[in-house]
């Protein structure tokens, strides 16, 4: 099997690259190692991509990009997860479960997850007050209290964020001090709705139907505690899908991303990235999808320059 | 009066950019000089922004950014033209019109406009069958014979919508092929009312009051012909709106367009830029909505950054 653009990932940077790709006339192929949508696919409610005055479901809006780019006859989206591309003359190869193709270019959506706790309930409440995005999530807890567990800058900046819509911010750490920067330390101790509680961890989260109520461990005592919260943000990191990436020239950085240039071109001619697994600092649906139409352009740029 | 953002243009960017400062808590003025939605306003119908299977108008889409931009208690929308910025201690003063506000940051998302040929003829008879936006004046050319300048998306896909109204749609370009999408071209050609003039430039538009011919000169050959034509569509790209940009720090570039680092700063800390104003390879709604979004957190981060 043949195409001009294989797009590892059908989140909503690889079904906008998809949409751009088909519209120039490139034969496609978009592999998905599980439903189309990414992230999305579980995220409850969308009030921030432009477009949607009212908001939608997650699943709602990834359906309807998915019907947008599987609608072109030239887009087929296959089942399977890429382990292995192969660079070879003619293009690349892509593995993907125990089949390959032929693809002239790559654009890499393989996206991001949160890191889990793996704690009880926190399965079972994501999207009733469990929430690893702030900026997403954050205006439906208007003078509620909340927590926010990590010690990263993003933990720190989120904390700080939820501020302007939350009554009151726990802030829990399992260590002793934060490890984000010291700036953002220093705003998080000035703001009287913080509450810092440091060498705790989360063992469980409780509430019937909805978040409701934290026990928490003291590292140091070990004695168990209850913090009643309306919601809960887990911001212990986000873990790229790019374990896969290695042999064939791509570098990620020590947290596992790809670098992409203003144009999403990555180090190896041939190769784009865009969405959640490329490093930048804000990843959002809207971000996605522009570097989704930028990534496929990039790629049919390539391909008329290399034919 | 004083706001945290200023956003200078609502087009799809600087809409984007007041839901997203909105959503972090900001007060947010929002500046247009026209009607909100920018160039879309314009725009008969958009296949390319994911979300909307079927696709939908430039107009409904605009309607629908700005409904959920303006949604936000913390967006005012403002009408007047932004002529100057000047940097105080507290910000910006902005002046639109006679009036000014205090900014803390501005988000310049001033959009881009139609270029013009340039021609004998082309200012007189503007309105009088010289038009740059098909969607506005199509349909005044029912049973016409006109002409299409321009071999890019835009020129292609408003050729083929003009065959919804005009006999005979000729489409000029000055080189030998055309720019636009294959899809699009694909459509052009096996459109039978659209004639493709390659290799031609259009020297003069003549006619008493109103247009009534075209003299094109052969770029291989330099003969001049004549072509007789009721109206023509000039859509040769887009020039941004940045002649109000001076005397506070931002340099543009030999185009008019503004740089942005990729979390679109500009050279003047509080000061970002997003959407077609800005120095990139694609304008798009899709890349313009993630500029919007990246700008609008990074101000916020300033905002918090400098309290």
């Amino acid at each position: 099997m043949k195409c001009d653009i294989a797009i590892v990932g059908a989140g909503p940077a690889g079904l906008t690259a998809a949409i751009y790709g088909a519209r120039a006339g490139m034969s496609v192929k978009l592999i998905e190692m599980g439903v189309p949508g990414g992230q999305l696919v579980n995220t409850d409610w969308i009030e921030n991509y432009p477009g949607f005055p009212e908001g939608l479901s997650g699943p709602e809006l990834m359906q309807n990009f998915t019907l947008q780019a599987t609608g072109f006859p030239e887009v087929e989206l296959l089942m399977g997860h890429v382990h292995k591309i192969e660079p070879i003359k003619e293009g690349f190869v892509v593995t993907y479960g125990d089949q390959s193709l032929l693809a002239r270019t790559v654009i890499i959506a393989a996206g991001a997850n949160p890191k889990e706790l793996g704690v009880p309930g926190e399965k079972l409440l994501t999207g009733a007050g469990v929430s690893y995005c702030a900026v997403c999530d954050g205006a439906f807890f208007r003078e509620k209290t909340v927590a926010v567990v990590g010690g990263g800058d993003t933990a720190l900046e989120d904390a700080v964020f939820l501020t302007k819509f939350a009554r009151k911010v726990y802030l829990i750490h399992r260590r002793g001090e934060f490890r984000g920067a010291k700036i953002l330390q220093d705003r998080v101790f000035a703001n009287e709705k913080i509450e810092p509680l440091l060498n705790r961890t989360i063992t469980e989260i409780q509430g019937k139907g909805k978040v409701e109520n934290l026990v928490l461990k003291d590292v140091e005592s070990g004695q168990t505690s209850d913090l009643a919260v309306d919601g809960v943000f887990i911001l212990v990191g986000t873990r790229p899908n790019s374990d896969w990436i290695q042999g064939f020239g791509i570098e990620t950085d020590a947290a596992g991303y790809v670098a992409g240039g203003t144009d999403m071109e990555t180090e190896v001619p041939g190769i784009f990235v865009a969405g959640d697994v490329r490093k930048k600092t804000l990843r959002q649906v809207s971000t996605a999808v522009g570097d989704g139409a930028m990534a496929a352009m990039s790629a049919v740029r390539y391909l008329e320059e290399n034919q």
